[in-house]
């Protein structure tokens, strides 16, 4: 059997806490009310959802379970690809996090089934990373001027540092400053 | 970074499906009707659950979201572990599986986002292998006279090939002889 990495348990800090009200731009709230739909109010919230670009294998607009209720997403792997995009700073909202957590090594590459807990006992199942889209390069484009090549370049620099989607496990609050303990499960590659 | 293994598709055979009425042992039935909320009138059936023994890290019925609502087995899994058991067969039915497969490679160890995808439209997105326990073993040893060693013998026997868990992703039917398509997604060890 291949390698096999045991189970362990890490920590990080939730930084910010943002929600889509109509856009696909988020906006910074107090607290983030975390409900089995998602977060109440915003653009990706449902316990259901139409597939889209990102499942190909399914016809466009099949009905299914909406896994991707929330997007995570790291401090510090928004600095680094903001280094690469040689911007500034590159600001959680303009891609749609609902979540800014820092003091996790590369976020991205957190494993799916991975659950991240709250003092409130408000828990998300990482379902996996978030593949990077034009859509989000067009958003950062459009808030740094000059700056058209953004729209494919984040593409490209974003590669395993946009963060993650997953749904909400337990219901409950999170706020910045909130410690989050992350479960990661024993881990083995497949290659059947 | 580490290794990473690049998505890709596998196939499979659906040779049994089984449903528990009551009881935590299944029973053969005729079509499986997936919904949202798993198999209806299924014993492990629900969009929500109470947590238990296998999330120690919240308090015991703590409701959760139900990422356990099917029990998937693998045909060639199951007569490994019997031959190891040194018993004629294991039977799905005893420990409670919901999908018998054939033809997947190593099921159990399948990565987590895998989704298995039916003729039909069904699918399923596993949450990860499911951890062999002794009331599984308890139902093997009732069904074989003169054994009580195979409660806690199943325990050490089924680990990584006692099958998979996961949630209903799209809704639809799964049938014996049904080819099973499945996603397996881009894959890499977290060390972080």
């Amino acid at each position: 059997m291949a390698e096999i990495l045991p189970a362990h348990m890490i920590e990080g800090v939730v930084r910010g806490v943002y929600r889509a009200p109509d856009t696909f731009v988020t906006t910074p709230v107090e607290v983030l009310s975390l409900t089995y739909a998602g977060i109440p109010g915003d653009v990706h919230s449902g316990l259901y959802r139409q597939s889209g670009a990102r499942e190909p294998w399914y016809p466009r607009g099949t009905p299914m379970r909406n896994e991707r209720q929330l997007s995570i997403l790291s401090a510090e792997e928004l600095a680094e690809v903001a280094t690469t995009l040689a911007i500034p700073v590159l600001e959680p909202e303009w891609i749609g996090g609902n979540l800014l957590l820092t003091g996790i090594p590369q976020l991205s590459l957190l494993p799916p089934r991975s659950i991240l807990m709250f003092p409130s006992g408000a828990a998300i199942r990482i379902d996996g990373d978030n593949g990077p889209c034009r859509h989000s390069g067009r958003s950062i484009a459009e808030h740094v001027p000059g700056r058209p090549d953004l729209e494919l370049g984040f593409v490209q620099a974003a590669r395993h540092k946009r963060g993650l989607v997953g749904w909400v496990e337990r219901e409950g609050e999170v706020r910045a400053g909130d410690v989050v303990r992350i479960r990661v499960w024993e881990q083995k590659l497949y290659a059947g």
